[in-house]
């Protein structure tokens, strides 16, 4: 299924497809793509190159530890996440490894990490389900992540499916269009909340 | 001046040129291109659908509107950062709007957004510069941004320019390679620091 963005000002057709589907295909991901995801969210732009992202993945061909990851999440998202071939957990380090420093951009530089894999995920015709829906206190012990380190989302990743396999709720959802605010409520110039002039002209 | 990624796993194009210059054209942007750049951070995904990014933009265009936001950055990045046409700072908020409780995912979730913006820049032949070095507090007094909102990045937008144009200095760190640690140091699998089979078929 298709959803592209109902944009006012045209984007990038990568950056329009990309949604975040709950219906997933019955179908493992091949290794190569998955090296290309997470090659994509290397090349991502961090604070001193520091590159603070982290992924735990967790593949459904070894039942043992998708279970172990499915686990994490909150019981809503593991009633639909539990179909998706792949799962992971993104990881920041909240700390530079160069001095050691709190890095206050660590979260913002893996929310640009992980946008980077979900784009490529759209480029490959795969789609990425982002979660704050989990336990990260469970994450942390389950894998043992490190203190200065943050898990910050789960994300559900694998082709997009039909969402007639969804239960009714999230099978509306899945089809509703989706929505956001216009550019017009978060864009100012001059002071917060004036809106700058170049959205004006719309 | 293209620079893209040398990658070990093809990425899309638009991921594998997006990249940070310092050198910029004596262009201004066309307004219907501003829009399309913060179009493109509009439809990021985030927590709860949240979209907790704002934007304050300062255009050259504008002499006094440019220099307040110019005298936000450190010293080191006006140096380069006052050649281009296009001056900006992100902001998230950081309570939810729904209810007001703590968003941790506000700033991760910037940072997706700014990510679309760059990558939107990309597919329109601009170029972004996200910047650590600025000062929030000031920008914050001089843009009064509220309370439970954090000035995150402050960022340069413009056309790609003449990397001769730069000091030595910084002309050689735009000639030199893109670099970043391979996936193999950030892809675990079952426990932090395991690297994921997938990755080590490479």
């Amino acid at each position: 299924m298709k959803k592209s963005a109902p944009a006012h000002f045209s984007i990038d057709t990568l950056l329009a497809e990309r949604w975040s589907p709950r219906a997933f295909e019955d179908r493992s991901i091949e290794p190569a793509r998955l090296r290309q995801l997470f090659e994509a969210a290397r090349w991502a732009a961090s604070s001193y190159n520091d590159q603070p992202w982290f992924y735990i993945v967790a593949s459904r061909d070894n039942p043992a530890e998708f279970q172990k990851m499915l686990d994490c999440l909150v019981e809503f998202n593991q009633a639909w996440a539990k179909a998706a071939p792949v799962l992971a957990i993104s990881v920041a380090r909240t700390k530079f490894k160069h001095d050691g420093s709190v890095n206050r951009h660590a979260q913002h530089d893996v929310g640009a990490a992980s946008a980077s894999l979900a784009l490529q995920a759209q480029s490959l015709g795969l789609a990425v389900h982002q979660m704050a829906g989990f336990d990260p206190q469970r994450a942390r012990d389950t894998y043992h992540i490190p203190a200065d380190h943050e898990p910050m989302a789960a994300m559900a990743i694998g082709y997009p499916g039909d969402p007639a396999a969804l239960p009714d709720k999230l099978r509306e959802r899945e089809m509703s269009p989706r929505s956001r605010r216009p550019i017009s409520e978060f864009v100012f110039a001059g002071d917060w909340g004036s809106v700058a002039p170049f959205v004006k002209h719309t």
